[in-house]
């Protein structure tokens, strides 16, 4: 399944109406209603055995992820989320109970970020437990951010630590709403992006439709501890996706004195690298020399 | 699965939301942006399966009866749609062509109703092919029309004519958007909803949260030449479901006028009885007689 080529079918039709300012492609769509202000819409699902393992998941927290993998959307752009609709394809003989629980998950978050959950669906499935939700948020009077903005030069920077998906962060990661508020509201971010298929991935993203690339320094990669000391470590901070960590660029010296404030809470800011003119991603090796980096993220299928 | 459970379970949420002017259990939920305008939002799933039978039926009309089935709760408010996400869990295996043709029959219902799909996600599942959509409208400057503001003594209207579903109709109804749009415009409906779950389901709906009940004439329900001339006609008339026919009250003398006009377009009009004091449904037969209607409409799940 090419998520791609589906999106780039539908795209005629976005253009046709009034409200939409950018349509499918960013972390979220960026639409007007009949005010001034730009808001924001996106949508993630979760199926079963593809992004949690049914029995070993605490229904809580098969909730509590659809609920933060679509604020975390928000955050890409550096929104305030707002609206939420939830729709549930349940297998058939689900205990009220574990409904209840996966419905707590789901607004136990909400509530801490201020999600209304205004409306939804819930069927009967023959199939594997999935969920769907469309968030809505409100752009800042300072507007979206885009992923694909990034100009040459730029710092290259990254919350968190990355590669800690396996031992479980996909299902506890508190999405960095908060922190996208701040940094857009503090500093000049020329592109964001949510890392949710993995630094290579999203990296590529973040610069190629500019036909621009990125090189990073490798020992400056933020790596999970839950990483240890594996030979592949590096590997696994770079593809294994659902880091859910904020990846952003900026001026150089703004993101100097970015990281000498520090402000944000319990947050490490690193920064990774720089954007280059040279299509790619690579490692910056001795001498100014660039070392391919031929790995690729997540691809969801 | 009981959605209404659900549901109630959510419903402290949205109270505390500044957007929120009426949260889950109509048609739609109704919101406001940043502007004077009410907007509605609902969400409605398909599941091979339950909704279609996924062999038996071509891609572009599930796609279709996606798009349809949430225009039709949009349509039940009244309002002008105007934003879409889809997100699809697709079998694995399923080939480009199927997907495309899935998108077509999204599409084009999209294009003639003036949607714009913004966004959405695709994965793959070991399971059904399972469909999302959220779809966003504006209530006209008159504001939304709500299920459950009947009152006693309104006649009650439906279009159409209902028990068609198992003879297709579910794949190929127009949504009655425009009808809606002009009934709401020229006359003062009281309540109105869409016929999803049989009219004998969706009328209690419209008149059991006021205490209300209804009173119809047997020979009055409009029935789907498909029933034919068996003798539980009017049995599939009242309970099979996916009608997806406007359903509305207004004042009598109106509805007089209404059915005098007889303005919309290859769209019967039909009074099929009166909102009553007592509650619950019943035919009424000579002498002003009220013989109990116990069936009941169909139940998801």
């Amino acid at each position: 399944m090419n998520e791609l080529k589906y999106l780039q079918k539908i795209k005629n039709l976005h253009r046709l109406n009034p409200h939409v300012i950018v349509g499918p492609g960013d972390d979220a769509a960026v639409v007007t209603f009949d005010g001034p202000l730009q808001w924001l819409i996106t949508s993630d699902m979760l199926v079963e055995g593809v992004h949690f393992t049914g029995e070993a998941t605490p229904p809580e927290l098969i909730g509590r992820k659809l609920m933060a993998v679509n604020l975390s959307d928000i955050a890409a752009m550096a929104g305030v989320p707002a609206i939420a609709t939830v729709s549930l394809a349940i297998p058939r003989g689900t205990s009220d109970t574990y409904v209840y629980q996966l419905s707590k998950g789901i607004e136990d978050l909400a509530h801490k970020f201020g999600v209304a959950i205004v409306g939804g669906d819930t069927n009967g499935t023959s199939g594997p437990l999935t969920l769907s939700m469309t968030l809505l948020g409100r752009a800042t009077a300072k507007g979206p951010v885009m992923r694909s903005t990034a100009q040459k030069g730029d710092a290259i920077l990254v919350t968190g630590r990355l590669g800690g998906s396996r031992a479980g962060k996909h299902l506890h990661f508190t999405p960095r709403v908060e922190e996208a508020l701040y940094l857009h509201q503090h500093y000049s971010l020329t592109s964001l992006i949510d890392v949710s298929d993995g630094l290579a991935s999203d990296l590529r993203r973040l610069t190629e439709d500019r036909g621009l690339g990125a090189a990073l320094l490798k020992a400056k990669i933020p790596l999970a501890e839950a990483l240890g000391q594996g030979s592949d470590k590096l590997r696994h901070a770079l593809t294994d996706g659902e880091d859910f960590e904020l990846l952003f660029t900026l001026d150089p010296l703004e993101a100097e004195a970015l990281l000498h404030e520090q402000a944000l809470v319990d947050c490490p800011l690193t920064r990774i690298g720089t954007v280059i003119e040279t299509p790619g991603l690579f490692w910056l090796a001795k001498d100014q020399y660039l070392e391919a980096i031929s790995w690729k993220g997540y691809v969801h299928g």
